[in-house]
């Protein structure tokens, strides 16, 4: 007999309780949950805002990734689009809805997620208000905040002809990660399980944001839907081409070798198509000191036949698409 | 054969840039959709944020509510929270995720709802980014931003012993509409489409948030459960009884007196149990003027035996849990 307490027998505001209970403050905080509405500070009289959604099924599958990796996910993958536009994360509100007959040790986990990833990716951040509905899949909706602190907003199109292009984080480990899950082979999996914790749980370089801001970065966003198709969405955006090296992803492959090998995957197609490591792909003045965290992989041209070209060759638009896959 | 464009049919990114062209710019815009996070003004420092979420066969049927209803209902929901502390609503972001088979006509109709709900309740305020995504069940989360303008917040812990308790809006009506929905009595639905109007699309009294908060409103809350419900939250935080009267509900009651005895139910149920019409419910000390749009209800009286009294007698809790229903 399962006698487990559900969101469902325990209702929302219970399950609320329960779930905000451990959350960690956040520091911008002035009125907190539990109020119509948070308040949160905005020294610098503006604030950035942020929203995305992963959907059971589409995005995640329960079998793979646990309440906890899917709260520091959600955490990860909104606050890096706050680190992209060089703003420090500061709030999150945090809409789920779940089966009612969803266990609430799952939606507790969910919180410990959320804590541990504002915690490490991004101190004095913190989760300020929140949702829970019923659904049939489980639904996870984050808006993410941010502060500038004075600085300007790095677009994504500042680019300029003459840039370097580089990135801060990984190339293709959550990819590599998601295609050993799909592979279904279980010494894969256990061999190459930092990958499968990269897709499960990603570390986005979020303090690279503003140290880019600081360099002087011309444009900037966050690798959400792979190298190729968020390069293009630069380019696009700044009216440029950009052309990255391949000499100089060769470094992202390599470590990505063994594991394609063991699966007979492409470690390339990982590197150039793969989303969700949520790195930072900026573009700064070729006289500026680049920060330590960024590695230069190519140039800004001016704007020729491709958005993107690999070398000499123009670059395919690889990617996913939220609502075809 | 049906050749209609779908979501799924056009992809997450031609599907998003045709609905954010039919939306409103919001006035505190610095930088609006289409970058990683959007940057909008708080000119005080501060800014409140909330969020809601509406899923398909939970919170709405299709049958029910077409895209431009469930649009204008998603703003009017979330900025009534905003309200609700005596803010300003300024910027929305929203989520959105659906059947790939959805129809484009459908998103659209949605944005345009957006649009009208923040023209007529809100002007200024508009959708400043969002999310689309593939699920099985329409699911509308929204964020919602407010600017205090240098007011302190109006919170729900504030109600003094003393205090008059008052409504801005309406109790019931939107409670009276889902009933006669749900009743599929054709004629009551004809003869009362004004209350049906109300549950598909509400409208909270907006600029009666700040009006409050001017006055000198103590506690507020938007009325999304139901009076009897949502006074308890007041009377909890504060750490008083609400007591209503039952005299001064009557006026509420009269106007639906028709429509319930058209399909066999209690006017007065609505009235104190019906939540969704989002009306605002604060309180003002005795010595203050009220805000013209606010109608006395009751008063606030030391913690008794039950957070809400009509009269000499406890209220039961009625109203919505949003896990059961």
């Amino acid at each position: 007999m399962n006698t487990a307490e559900t969101i469902g027998s325990l209702g929302e505001n219970a399950s609320l309780k329960r779930t905000i209970a451990r959350l960690n403050p956040a520091s911008h905080t002035l009125v907190g949950p539990g109020d119509d509405s948070a308040v949160i500070a905005s020294p610098d009289g503006r604030f950035v805002v942020t929203t995305d959604t992963m959907i059971e099924g589409h995005d995640f599958r329960l079998d793979w990734s646990s309440g906890y990796d899917l709260g520091w996910k959600a955490v990860a993958t909104n606050i890096a689009d706050v680190a992209a536009m060089g703003a420090v994360p500061t709030a999150l509100v945090v809409a789920v809805s779940a089966p009612a007959t969803t266990e609430i040790a799952w939606l507790e986990a969910f919180a410990d997620g959320l804590r541990a990833a504002c915690e490490h990716l991004a101190p004095g951040c913190g989760v300020v208000g929140g949702d829970l509905a019923a659904s049939a899949q489980i639904m996870i909706s984050v808006a993410a905040h941010g502060s500038l602190e004075g600085r300007a907003p790095v677009l994504r199109s500042g680019a300029q002809v003459g840039d370097v292009v580089a990135v801060a984080g990984t190339l293709g480990r959550a990819a590599a990660g998601l295609a050993l899950l799909e592979s279904g082979n279980r010494d894969a999996i256990a061999a190459y399980d930092a990958l499968v914790d990269a897709q499960r749980r990603p570390h986005p370089p979020i303090a690279s944001g503003v140290e880019a801001a600081v360099a002087g970065a011309t444009a900037m966003l966050d690798l959400s839907d792979g190298l190729a198709k968020d390069a293009a969405r630069i380019a696009k955006a700044s009216e440029v081409t950009i052309q990255l090296d391949r000499l100089q992803l060769q470094g992202f492959e390599a470590v990505l070798e063994e594991a394609a090998r063991a699966i007979e995957a492409q470690e390339f197609e990982w590197v150039i198509g793969g989303g969700e490591d949520h790195s930072l792909l900026a573009t700064f003045p070729a006289n500026v000191t680049i920060p330590r965290a960024f590695k230069p992989i190519g140039l800004v041209l001016p704007v020729g036949h491709a958005p993107v070209m690999l070398g000499a060759n123009p670059m395919p638009e690889h990617g996913w698409d939220s609502v075809r896959g």
